[in-house]
């Protein structure tokens, strides 16, 4: 990767975006937030932003992290479009092929999860270390997982937020949120299931509530089973729920106790508090991540 | 691969070893099978079974799929050696390095599953599909993950037979057989858990016995989650569990009402009759998934 390059990324979230030109985290020339409106609205102002960057030459390739779910089947003919989603105004939205329209570079999009986990693999916390793990925890619950140096997708993207775990209905009579899956890890941890089950933003839960203790071992099942199929050499948790960072020893502990000596690796027996961390970019995993998924692509 | 060569290939099981010499699944020059007894006695017969094909210059390379666990670390000094198993006077046996200084070829050691799996992949059901999945459901629960040509290894070798998944002891009241997890997947799934639990091995277990229902359950939310972590274009079950091949229906039925519509794909929607299947090589999945072990390290 050229470091003097300039690039563009969008982090194209559901409830802001971030448009930046950069080159890396330690040189953004030139960076915009607005809130996510109608798709129009929206990516006419990311087209404003990027216009005299492309027109200067400066910049020849930008990266998208999008919220989802995306058609990202290059032979479908609705590559690049959100497909079906509760967010008004943005089912069949063609996210690509309008930014393509309108802004002569190369354009390369991928999920949300995918970019913001490049980023950390490219930048911050699991820079180096490969495979590696990208959750995010907040609206919904999505992972990333980077091997050999990009976001794995097989026979479809990895969609690791709905998995099954156990549920003590007596511990947590809570009958999970998730429209297709009920009690999935999504239905049971993702904000809008805190917020469902208690009636307050988990943002405003104090530290000493007893909930807590549900949602560490929700979080700390799942993690138990992505370290059991995915073996990631580092664990990122993001997103809205992981602000609280007394989660962090209480999850890393629960992790260690599951598990029971099965999985024999220091990272797990001694050094488990640099195993499963916060983004080393903070809330620019995502944004950065789109500049290195068009630096990769360029 | 050159077809043409000849390779060694040893399936070492818990129960029994087979050792071949083939060049693919269609020539098959010689086979041995015989009981898995001391370390000594059974790895002694294996040299003598190669030795001519090695001194004769017939074959150059001999890939193992052994049981395990197995240190599979280069750089450990116990590389190559079993771990500490319930199998009496296994551990700690030095399978690589007794077979090294025997025999004056190539040796390759992988786990059984990733070894199986990788046939499958070369010759059987799994053929130009990539990434794949093989699963053993037996004696334990096992998975190997095919991806780029190759098993997947992260940080460790992928364990993910120990998954956490829903048990609703309502419906099932046992406790589980694993000891590190107790009702992990293989603690409720596995042959010894089935046995454990009905006082009778799942062989002679009626097709109607109501409790097939409760082991469809299991391995339907397993492999609910190895589609969202590892999204596999083929999933092959085999060991002995999966011998009733009634279950098979079943599983597919169950895996395609869990999902419940999230995970859009023909080969869930359309076909998962050849999506989720047996294994094409039969009980030769092992055995020539070492010969194609020892091709592609040759």
């Amino acid at each position: 990767m050229k470091t003097s390059q300039l690039y563009g990324g969008i982090e194209a979230g559901g409830t802001k975006f971030v448009c930046v030109v950069a080159s890396d985290p330690g040189r953004v020339v030139e960076e915009i937030r607005f809130p996510t409106t109608t798709p129009e609205e929206t990516l006419q102002n990311s087209i404003k932003f990027f216009q005299p960057f492309v027109e200067s030459g400066q910049i020849h390739s930008i990266g998208i992290g999008c919220f989802g779910p995306l058609d990202l089947d290059p032979t479908s003919p609705t590559y690049g479009h959100i497909l079906s989603t509760p967010k008004p105004h943005w089912s069949n939205a063609d996210v690509l092929g309008t930014l393509r329209r309108a802004l002569n570079v190369k354009l390369t999009l991928d999920m949300d999860v995918n970019v913001a986990g490049l980023g950390e693999h490219i930048w911050g916390a699991s820079r180096g270390l490969d495979p590696s793990l990208y959750l995010t925890i907040g609206t919904g619950i999505g992972g990333g997982y980077i091997k050999d140096g990009k976001p794995l997708i097989g026979m479809l993207n990895l969609e690791m937020g709905h998995l099954r775990i156990p549920h003590d209905r007596e511990l947590d009579p809570f009958n999970g949120s998730c429209p297709f899956h009920r009690d999935c890890f999504e239905g049971l941890a993702s904000g809008p299931a805190i917020e469902k089950r208690l009636g307050v933003t988990g943002a405003v839960v104090p530290e000493e509530d007893a909930f807590w203790d549900i949602e560490v071992e929700y979080i700390a099942s799942a993690l138990m089973n992505y370290i059991l199929t995915l073996s990631p050499k580092k664990i990122i948790l993001g997103g809205g729920v992981m602000q609280r960072e007394f989660l962090f020893p209480k999850i890393r502990q629960r992790v260690r106790a599951l598990l029971n000596g099965y999985v024999v690796h220091k990272n797990l027996l001694e050094t488990i508090d640099q195993y499963i961390v916060p983004p080393a970019l903070g809330n620019r995993s995502g944004s950065m991540g789109a500049v290195a998924l068009a630096s990769l692509t360029a």
